[in-house]
């Protein structure tokens, strides 16, 4: 299991990240000193996938505090405010993963039972949970693969898209480590890896952890999804999540929507594994749900050089939102929900003690 | 009208083709000078699009043919089976697109008209005959442009997938030019191009010569089309094909196909643009449509960076082939087809004089 990409070091002060920009070519660490740094390396990608943006976001309210005790403002009234103003910027730095949300607010509350903590408490209190959030991450995504490994078949090629794995995670993974769990479990999984255009993180990240786990993947243009399809290439799909609605819509990664679309065509189940920190229950639906748009240059230049012409814009939708409907199950670490949501997903809440 | 892309030059005895691997960047010409240069222009996709492969080939035939003359060939005994040899190689420097044989069988024809010419006789034929070839494609992508451009509204936002336009042909175009055609009846038209993986002749080429055009032109992530669809952002969908069965299953680029099906969930009519020569009525349906498969570096590479890990393979099927059902209606030159398609395509080669 790949674990080393969020690397909190309180001896050093600092919090390091696995460039994933940078993967599969470099290994190479981003270093954050403070919550600027964290909320540069969210906004930029250094860092992604739902929830390792929670998990890095849990480790950015403690690096910003303890930022403020290290600058000597522990015994000054302006901590306070400071911080408050950081968690809320590091709340903020992506719209779409409600993951990274879910994570401050448990640093809020932690902080809130504290009473009326001096900074240096709150700095030690604060790694502790942000710690919990980080193992919590890897233990449920082991539970969740568990769950999940049930719904492959010995010999099963399965479709993934984007990278919701080890790197999308604190380790192990949601649809990828339903994915390793089943290999785990003796099963034969071959994977296709579609690339993930813009930011290839198909190619360049779940190619990468299912090489290193030896787990047989290929990659595709995300164009090819039809023909895999047609052909009988594909006997799953299974993806992560960014932000399930009340109702089971969610959303993910752009072009996760069409690959749905493709599945149902083709009578291929689909599946998407997220954790219940995921599941937003304030969206009623998809509809709800903000979808991140970011810089046209993502799409019509690669790596500084011009694909497109100079000055013909772009569309750059960061995610898109997959109907409950074409959704044949979620996996959760509290078990696989089925349609019809609006019952089985008050269940989840049950099982998670939210309801 | 982008017409310099295919540039005979007899007194230079050559042919300049502008290299569409370098577009937009730089306009520079790749000089054939022999019947390889041909195949390798064509193979290595210096010329690509179905019409525009199959007017290239008409000139590598009478390039060759000029090669043997000038290296004195035409008093020998060899010319003939050396320029029947150099024929097939031409016709077999791609498979998918049959205008590529098309055009080859019609210069073959013209040879066979001739009784038994000698070299030079055939060299002066042939130039002829390419010439028409060549100006054909450019009037009867007008006359198809006129006819599918009733099918565009005032106001209309079409997403075309690949390159179906000036370039992909001998001028002006199949599935752009029906665009073309309708902005110069008066309709404002904006065009979302797909942006094409893993070659970007939707971002690279489409974007370029609709720029040039002064037509307004958005380039998007093939992973963008179910939420541009699902917005509303898409009013009509035109492509153009590279062969089409006499059911009307149709090959195009890769992706073509689900985009296809995405068109169909969403409520969008999905139209193809292709003149006569592409309809292939010794294929009986789609399964009889030989599909390319290229290199998967194609893929896991970038302008010679690797995007992918090492090692990893990938899948690299260079077209699809959208079924008949999920075509709402063929633009060509004889006017527009629509299902049932075992009848309308009857009448389809009844208009062009093939039955």
């Amino acid at each position: 299991m790949l674990n080393y990409h969020i690397k909190p070091e309180p001896d050093q002060q600092r919090l390091l990240l696995l460039d994933q920009r940078l993967l599969p070519g470099q290994e190479q660490y981003f270093v954050c000193r403070n919550a600027d740094d964290v909320v540069q390396a969210i906004r930029e990608m250094v860092v992604r996938g739902a929830p390792a943006i929670g998990v890095t976001a849990a480790w950015g309210c403690w690096l910003a505090a303890l930022r403020l005790e290290m600058d000597g403002l522990d015994k000054s009234r302006y901590w306070e405010p400071l911080l408050n103003e950081a968690l809320q910027k590091i709340a903020q730095a992506r719209p779409t993963a409600v993951n990274l949300a879910w994570a401050v607010n448990r640093m809020r509350e932690a902080w809130v039972d504290l009473g009326a903590p001096d900074l240096a408490s709150l700095v030690k209190a604060w790694q502790a949970v942000a710690e919990d959030i980080h193992a919590d991450d890897i233990e449920l995504n082991i539970r969740m693969g568990g769950h999940g490994a049930a719904l492959l078949e010995d010999g099963d090629t399965v479709m993934t898209h984007c990278n919701a794995g080890s790197l999308a995670t604190a380790g192990y993974g949601t649809a990828l480590g339903v994915i390793y769990a089943a290999v785990e479990a003796g099963k034969k999984i071959k994977v296709i890896a579609n690339e993930t255009r813009p930011w290839l993180q198909g190619a360049r990240l779940t190619a990468f952890e299912l090489q290193k786990a030896g787990i047989e993947v290929k990659v595709a243009c995300d164009n090819a999804c039809a023909i895999l399809m047609q052909r009988g290439l594909v006997q799953k799909v299974i993806t992560g999540a960014d932000r399930i609605a009340a109702n089971g819509d969610a959303a993910n990664k752009i072009g996760t929507h069409g690959v749905a679309v493709l599945a149902r065509h083709f009578g291929i189940p689909f599946y998407m594994a997220a954790p219940f920190s995921t599941f937003d229950f304030n969206c009623a639906s998809g509809k709800d749900i903000p979808i991140e748009e970011r810089a046209p240059e993502e799409v019509t230049q690669f790596r500084g050089q011009q694909i497109a012409p100079q000055g013909v814009p772009a569309w750059n939708f960061s995610f898109d939102v997959t109907p409950a409907a074409l959704v044949t199950a979620f996996v959760t670490e509290h078990g696989i929900f089925k349609p019809p949501y609006f019952r089985s997903l008050k269940k989840l809440r049950e099982r998670a003690g939210q309801l």
